[in-house]
């Protein structure tokens, strides 16, 4: 069997089992014409016969293209889709001070607060489209597009989203394009980080999987600055990949010494 | 020394190390006028020298009198302060369907948006205010008034934030009206989860702490509907308490198998 058929089965079990779970069964996704929040959106499509619903929340800083092709991938599985723009409450709290980077991370937690509001709206789980290398690197925002109840691609590279989405079928103008987190006009992911995903996850995956260190890569031959910023961007945000660090005054604190199951039988 | 002069000791040491490790030197917290954000304000400008800013965040949900308390308690410790309130998001995002828990929940997030952007301003961390007795029953907000940088009365029960309080000169105003989320008007916590804190603490630390079991608190002449009650709540609320969960592909999934530190010495 394919290797991408295969986890592709594996990530269809995982969120059906999952929902299950919990009791619900129903999730919903932000799909924002990107390739993480479509390969997603058609994982649980198949997980869950369309008993999803995609969520397109656009604001003024959102590429046409981004909305359009949110629509034909909506148009081409047949996704049930809302759109909810997050413009009315960005415009009612931004002031005139405010950089790009606030305002991208004030747009993804808008996003973050229509989506759970839906959810509840819908008894759905928010499905979340974090990959492992933005997961890794800390490239997004602390609960905004972090946020989720169940993560599908969280252990998938960026450059295994892009086979993973070429083998569901995901239109080639969804692959093709720069990836972009979209928070502003012409934003480039690979700008923004300064190299191409596919060097990024090579040193990603030798220092993360391989656990080779820092000397070890370099000695292999691998560009010293880009070793140091992925390993310095590592450490840098471990505190987008954990909860609230709690002063700890008993035996037993949340988050350090315990943390009960969430699907023990009673 | 006293117990509660002991632990805000080591709480104001916790907010003052936490805070420097990450290299800045700013805090804020969202002021609500309760006993939880009361405590932690005066406990952070004793670690800070009142290098904080607290924020208030009415709606028209807010009941007067927790912003007349949050007001008197910045007066009598000096503490800096800036009202922004969520009434204009709330008042573009609602719709008449909306039932007073997703108005509650949506109103905790929209608090969490609006202190994490007045963090990124000020170049602060923000600080949380739950307790160990809300983190345990899942009586708070995910992504709302649960999420933070730092949490210094994460491990302190309801009823010990209440001695702290009297410990730490909080104004009996707060310390002795009700507690309440404040999502709409009257709400009160014991009602809402219907037993008082004193009761609900003391089965949660036979059951946390000491770790009885359920036939043993019953046998040993506790409510068994109260105690039921509060460990389903435990294990149901789980998912309040950890990071979203992620599908296992790899030898090191992100919350399974590793996390880095945060302060390591590169």
């Amino acid at each position: 069997m394919d290797r991408y058929e295969l986890i592709s089965r594996y990530l269809i079990n995982f969120i059906r089992q999952e929902v299950c779970k919990t009791g619900l069964s129903k999730v919903v996704i932000g799909l924002s014409g990107g390739i993480d929040s479509a390969v997603v959106a058609v994982l649980a499509y198949r997980a869950l016969n369309n008993n999803l619903l995609c969520i397109k929340m656009p604001s003024q800083h959102s590429s046409q293209s981004s909305l359009d092709d949110a629509e034909e991938l909506c148009r081409i599985f047949k996704l049930q889709s809302e759109t909810h723009s997050i413009e009315p409450m960005l415009r009612v709290y931004q002031t005139p001070d405010m950089s790009p980077l606030r305002i991208g991370n004030l747009s993804a937690r808008l996003r973050m607060v229509t989506l759970f509001d839906i959810s509840a709206r819908e008894a759905a789980l928010v499905l979340g489209t974090s990959n492992k290398s933005e997961l890794m690197l800390g490239y997004g925002t602390l609960y905004g597009d972090l946020a989720s109840a169940l993560n599908p691609i969280g252990d998938l590279y960026k450059t295994e989203v892009f086979e993973l989405a070429h083998y569901l079928g995901i239109p080639s103008s969804i692959i093709n394009k720069p990836p972009s987190a979209d928070l502003w006009a012409g934003q480039s992911d690979e700008a923004e980080i300064g190299y191409p995903y596919s060097e990024l996850d090579h040193v990603l995956k030798c220092y993360v999987e391989e656990r080779h260190t820092r000397e070890e890569m370099i000695q292999d031959g691998k560009n010293p600055k880009l070793v140091d910023m992925i390993i310095n961007r590592i450490y840098k945000n471990q505190f987008k990949r954990r909860m609230p660090l709690i002063a700890k005054l008993t035996s037993r604190t949340v988050n350090h010494d315990f943390n009960y199951p969430r699907d023990i039988t009673l």
